[in-house]
């Protein structure tokens, strides 16, 4: 049953080849001093730098920049664009890259006329922000985290060694506008490529795991979950298909801004033990989830069997025909395994680095959250890194 | 493939039972003067116009009203609202209804500052609005349209006996906020609960039914067409079972908010069909789609016919094996008919009251479009009809 809630995403998208040229028109809404957000550089090389400034050039923005954004951006790294961002004005943040330069470009809206410690305040406790926020609008450039169409963010304090994401309330940090183009994400290295696809397969499991409720969002989540398997598929053969990676993109936005989640309970356990992992051998994220995913969902199977057949009747065509409830749910999830291996995913932990002597410390920085089909134990999250070895 | 499209949709939605406690908090976001608006005055035999008039008074609204929009709103009626409206300086119009008054409140939002003909400007030329667009806000009584959430309004001119839609481009015409409380809609009569049942459903089908490409908003489509099926069935059977009504209110907002129609072309053949049967009968919308939807997706099955083989295995779970493509496809239209069956709904147009010797008139008022898998010829439309009988 769905539960109450309220959804709210007024996030402008335009989507499609060419789609950068909106740009101008929405600039022009916006003041004159333009915060440029980027990361490591490789919109330098593939044209999209040259794409974007040209446009604020035209739109005589006055602009300053933010470059080396990292994969999981730093608290240092937010001090520091405050500072730029506040010396310059800041009318419009404008971010060039992946989920990781939304997220940050999201901090900064929110820290930028902040009169406390913007730590304190967001990733420690939680608040949502009482100064102006300033709009931030996005230019995507890989695929994954949605952050493009939601009010998440996530910010590493390296000092105190947490990565702690907050996803506001207010819709005002959500980006004004995002330029969704899925031929930028042509040249993003295999790796990534299919690191992104887990990611948003992931985001999906994560919400539709839990209750064994008839709810429109599982119908939805079911829907998305196909296109990205097919998709995936695809785009692994040719990631130039401009048909895969234009639904990867599209199912990643939809995957996480909230829809899915609506009247739901949620645990985002994959993503706890996947984020432990990450914190001790910085990973890529995606990969993290992959390495973890099927030993958990293994475990929980019996917890929330109903919910296992339906996953693996509707999502992936098994027929329960001749085969008991169980046999059933676990031949969904050798159906995803055998996907998950077509793609090229990280099938384990080892592989990125975890040895069987780090497994108590994984399981100490595992938070364990409630909403799910079974609140781990600590010894159950210790047996599911051991089985994910 | 997806086509290029821009997508934004920044209603907020308030969703569940006792939803209306939100409607303060919102109400105080705009000025003293609010135009209210609703129907025939169901509402005031079920409570919901105390509730929000409580609403009102506590938050010191000055409030206008403007009683008794019909279920096909007339030019006449928003000719008579504007005067209302303008003469008390409307800050924000509040529909409490369904469809309908959902319909009129937009259109009326885009009429008090227009300086020209609204008919004319907006129903005619399909220009957008240049003047001031007063706020529209809803609290939902009904499903199936998805008013709440889009910029959509049908009027109709009953001098020149054309109803004609027109689905502004502008997010601004689209509700601020809407109420949307399931257990509004326990008391509707049966009639029109499966009625609406269809009206979502075959929504759904209208942006489905196009393209033989591989597009997330159809995998979209099919989970929302999924979750369809069984609240109606379960609403059927109970229609006080808060579950399916409330996954049915929440389709019916997915169902025609432009995310399903994303990438898409779209032909609308069926409302095409049925809004001439409307025309000559004044049926019940949702029944006069039901009424001509087998007999014409019967027709186009061979022009469609792979995209009809995914229908009947994806939606409606038909078994491939052992069948041929067409076998599959009409199995797929023949559980469909059950379905309808099942639920109540008129079958064919000789129950709406349309007679052999009306087909060609019929047939003179049916717009084509393109966009689907055929663009119908005259003799093709009357056969259809004739199907229907």
């Amino acid at each position: 049953m769905l539960g109450n809630f309220t959804y709210c995403n007024p996030t402008k998208l335009y989507f499609g080849e060419g789609a950068i040229k909106n740009l101008g028109g929405e600039l022009a809404k916006y003041g004159k001093n333009v915060v440029l957000v980027y990361g490591g550089g490789s919109i330098k090389k593939n044209g999209i730098y040259d794409a974007v400034t040209a446009v604020l050039k035209e739109r005589g923005k006055d602009v300053a920049e933010i470059a080396g954004v990292m994969p999981n951006p730093t608290l240092a790294k937010l001090y520091e664009g405050m500072e730029i961002a506040r010396a310059h004005g800041a009318d419009l943040i404008l971010a060039v890259g992946g989920g990781s330069v939304c997220d940050y470009a999201k901090a900064l809206a929110v820290s930028v006329h902040c009169e406390e410690d913007p730590w304190q305040k967001y990733y420690v406790r939680f608040e949502e922000p009482s100064c102006k926020i300033v709009p931030v609008a996005c230019v995507l450039t890989m695929v994954g985290t949605g952050s493009e169409m939601n009010a998440g963010s996530v910010i590493t304090n390296r000092e105190t060694k947490q990565k702690i994401g907050h996803v506001f309330a207010s819709e005002e940090v959500m980006p004004r506008f995002s330029v969704l183009d899925p031929t930028y994400t042509f040249t993003l290295p295999h790796y990534q490529m299919v690191a992104g696809i887990y990611d948003i397969f992931n985001h999906i499991c994560e919400q539709y795991f839990s209750g064994e409720d008839d709810n429109t969002s599982d119908y939805i989540a079911e829907g998305l979950m196909r296109s990205v398997i097919r998709s995936g598929i695809d785009a692994n053969k040719d990631p130039r298909d401009y048909e895969a990676r234009s639904n990867l993109m599209w199912t990643a936005t939809w995957a996480l801004n909230t829809l899915i989640a609506c009247g739901k309970a949620t645990d985002w356990m994959v993503h706890m033990l996947g984020q432990a992992v990450g914190g001790v051998t910085d990973a890529t994220h995606g990969m993290t989830l992959a390495a973890v995913s099927l030993a958990y969902y293994r475990h929980i199977l019996p917890y929330g069997l109903k919910k296992f057949v339906r996953f693996a009747v509707n999502v992936w065509g098994v027929d329960p025909a001749g085969r008991t409830d169980e046999e059933t749910a676990r031949e969904g999830l050798a159906a995803m395994e055998r996907w998950m291996k077509e793609l090229g995913l990280v099938m384990n932990i080892s592989e990125l680095g975890v040895k069987e002597s780090m497994l108590e410390e994984l399981a100490d920085v595992t938070l364990v959250m409630n909403g799910g089909y079974k609140a781990l134990g600590r010894e159950e999250i210790v047996e599911i890194f051991r089985e994910s070895l």
